[in-house]
């Protein structure tokens, strides 16, 4: 992959605020998350750019969202499918230079693909399973370790926490940290929308050329949804943590897929919704 | 409007779980939010019904989150565009029986629009400045009032939360409750997702002629990203409050559409990030 120079952005803006505490008013800044959207583009060799999606997200890590994107959706499957990634260079405003990133191909993208693929979806109607149908086929088998600890399970959202400094100013950042079996934070990613904030994660570890990413845990700041679980299965990660609740589908999805689902993980306990056998439970009450 | 049986759908459903606390482990039934795709498709007269979308919602209500969702986006400017809306007789296996709704229209639906914007938007490059111009062409001005005292405001979280069962059982469900300037609850609507409960709100006011909602407050229980400050805009809400913390690109949207924009709603204080005058503030420390 062809190494190009990514820009620093802000994460973090100060703005002017009015603060209301018990009527009494006082004006101070406060510092807020940016949000700005990013259009991800792809296309093979020759082939002039597809406009894939448009999200909204944090600036930064721009290149990992795009392809952590393209390849928990399933339109990429592989590091080595990569020739570049780029922002794109517009004849416009300054702002937009840096929320266009493009996706080069070393083989045809197949652009057409994508919209078939939405019709067909449609014209057979949709369900929950059908949808747990349709990411079964696009996951690997998840491997029967890593073994977890309950303490380091219970250990998760504090270490999150603790490495997640824009959360800290801003109160408006969702995290996905990626762990070993003993607790230690492997990687960590932000983003006002928490499926960027995992697709970033799964991206910068599948441009490392570390997934399948079959001996780590994965912990959420928020809630466990299907795409959720959905997203983490296509990267091979046998343990989806979340610090609240998990969704029906969430559930049945990571039963489906062999996934340990783990919720509520808060104050030295937590509940384990599907595949407990890679959680080291000793006695029973 | 036509209208049509809506089936009673199970919002919680019991699931056997695994508790870990201080490494005891117990076994019991909890309460999961449910979660299952939704299609929505629109269609003109003679027309065949065109997919607009697929969201992962919380069944129920799934008449007005659609007609909710095509109005904040654009795609249906009133209650009397709409001729029915059904829930599609498919061939098919029964889940999938109620998660297809078609939204019939007095008037052609522009499929090619659909298309024709979302290239339009593509071939420009995108950023904030141009996501607020885009919805400010939509928004009809918003009024001077209502006006807001602080007790009030400060009291709406616990008035949501006392009215949403719900979360209550499975702390699963993200909430918007619509209010009077007085603090009394007008509507709520649940969802795993935020924005599905915030279109699920404003489909009811529209499917009720009750829009724009210009003497109304609404409160939504996240973040307030700039999409929700977009839903009310476009709903005619002139004050928006989130019990967490807004985005840069929520609180520019919000001042330029000249809406209240108020985040961190929590024991009796909050912050106010746009258009104060709408507050009634008596001292200023």
């Amino acid at each position: 992959m062809a190494a190009t120079e990514r820009p620093v952005r802000r994460k973090v803006v100060r703005a002017p605020i009015t603060v209301v505490e018990d009527g009494h008013v006082t004006r101070r800044r406060d510092r807020l998350a940016t949000e700005e959207p990013l259009e991800i583009r792809a296309a093979g060799p020759g082939q002039e750019p597809t406009s894939v999606a448009v999200t909204m997200r944090t600036p930064g890590d721009d290149w990992e969202l795009a392809a952590g994107f393209l390849f928990t959706e399933g339109l990429l499957s592989s590091r080595e499918e990569i020739d570049s990634i780029r922002y794109c260079e517009l004849d416009e405003p300054a702002e937009q230079q840096y929320n266009v990133v493009t996706v080069s191909l070393r083989r045809p993208f197949d652009a057409e693909a994508l919209r078939r693929n939405f019709y067909v979806t449609s014209s057979c109607g949709v369900c929950g399973k059908a949808s747990i149908d349709e990411i079964e086929v696009r996951c690997e088998p998840l491997p029967p370790g890593p073994l977890l600890a309950p303490a380091v399970a219970s250990g998760l959202p504090e270490t999150l926490r603790g490495a997640q400094p824009v959360f800290d100013e801003t109160g408006g950042l969702h995290a996905a940290g990626l762990f070993d079996p003993d607790g230690g934070l492997v990687a960590l990613r932000e983003d006002v929308g928490r499926h960027n904030a995992m697709d970033k994660l799964i991206g910068h570890e599948l441009l490392e050329g570390r997934l399948p990413a079959a001996d780590r845990i994965v912990l959420v700041s928020g809630r466990a949804s299907f795409e959720l679980v959905q997203k983490a299965g296509v990267a091979g990660i046998p343990i989806l943590c979340a610090v609240s609740a998990p969704s029906t589908l969430a559930v049945s999805a990571a039963k489906r897929l062999g996934m340990t689902l783990i919720g509520f993980v808060r104050g030295g306990r937590f509940n384990i919704y599907a595949h407990p056998e890679r959680v080291s439970l000793a006695d029973e009450g």
